[in-house]
């Protein structure tokens, strides 16, 4: 299968690209991405990734930003930076992606462990993951032409904890190993509209 | 108490308004509101309005629009509409409102049944309702002085059937008198990070 990957580079992606490398022909986007550049904040730069990359059989976004603020000190303004990325970023992958993955294909959108368990100052991020994870259930209804869609939801990554880790006390933080399955059983499965829970 | 109903000339803000007139003092709200004006989509308008009403003990929110289309039709465009009024509208209408709600106070939003079971059409209803959500559940554990946020995801209202009916074949469409006592609930009682399913 063909499986662009936006966020190819970060943490979760180069896991998944590790994993699916091995079986599929990998497209690596991202604002520097080594194949394809693609902002989500754009809609124009969505677009012109789809029109440069053509027919995929698989779309997976891991990427996406959140301001981490407590919800007394969140202003409107910060809340927008996850409504522009996490959110519309994610949600317009797919809307303008639909006529550019084959018929069976899949899209599969990345959330995070906050909206079920929440942390201090993850508001706007878990926001964001709900309103993915409820596009995704919804959405799944009435895809054409047989194509899926899921959500990956991951716990705080091994891998992150340096630089997350203090936001997750008690968290049992999982290796992006285990992670990047949940994205090849969306991709070489055949369910849809879930919500793949990696806790 | 003191009690914001925005959107209390609706289906169910009228209800609502019925139902916590007997006991409570209600300011109605809208872009038309009786009592004092206002526009979700604006975070200029949230603050003009609860600079005139100042101080409060419960702030419900019953409005929220959305574009009904089928996700191979729905745009980026079609979509903002969800966004900036179900999701930010509410959303901000809590950010911008816990200096006006006084201690133990009250936030009470509105999402809807098709988060939960979806109906074609819905995805971006179901997406901002998912969001809010979301959103609900992790303010609850950082609001500051004892401020207490629920939701109410009511199913069809069987005072919306004419309206609606259509887009929910199947659904056990509820009187809006029992959704009102959802949000009674979330007023009066102690309970916080709730979403009350009336379905
Ligand atoms: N790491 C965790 O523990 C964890 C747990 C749960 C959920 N998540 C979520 O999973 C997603 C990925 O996390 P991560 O830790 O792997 O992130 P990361 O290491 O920071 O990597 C982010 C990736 O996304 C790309 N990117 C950033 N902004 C972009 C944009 N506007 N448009 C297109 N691509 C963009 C980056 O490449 P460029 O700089 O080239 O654009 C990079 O490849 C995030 O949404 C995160 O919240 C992470
Ligand atoms: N009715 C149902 O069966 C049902 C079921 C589940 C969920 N819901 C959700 O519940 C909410 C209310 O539904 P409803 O049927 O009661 O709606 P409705 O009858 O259409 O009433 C909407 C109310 O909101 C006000 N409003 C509209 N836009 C506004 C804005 N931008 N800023 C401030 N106020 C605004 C309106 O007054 P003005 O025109 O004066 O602004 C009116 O008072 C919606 O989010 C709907 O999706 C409804």
């Amino acid at each position: 299968m063909k499986v662009l990957i936006v966020g190819a580079s970060g943490t979760i992606g180069t896991a998944i690209a590790k994993e699916l490398e091995k079986d599929h022909e990998i497209i690596r986007a991202g604002r520097n991405g080594a194949d394809v550049q693609v902002d989500l904040q754009s809609t124009d730069s969505i677009k012109d990734m789809y029109e440069k990359i053509g027919k995929v059989d698989a779309v997976i976004n891991a990427s996406g930003g959140a301001s981490f603020a407590p919800v007394a000190e969140l202003t409107p303004e910060l809340n927008e930076v996850a409504i522009s990325s996490k959110l519309k970023g994610q949600v317009n992958l797919v809307l303008l992606g639909i006529d550019y993955v084959n018929d069976g294909g899949s899209f599969t959108l990345t959330t995070g462990v906050m909206m079920d368990d929440p942390i201090p100052k993850g508001v706007s991020a878990a926001m964001a993951n709900g309103g993915v994870k409820a596009f995704v259930k919804a959405a799944a209804i009435e895809m054409p032409r047989g194509i899926r869609i899921n959500n990956v939801s991951p716990n705080v990554l091994q891998e992150s904890l340096d630089k997350y880790g203090d936001f997750f006390p008690g968290f049992e933080a999982v290796p992006s190993s285990r992670v990047s399955l949940a994205y090849k059983k969306s991709v070489e499965g055949k369910q849809t509209g879930q919500t793949y829970e990696v806790y």
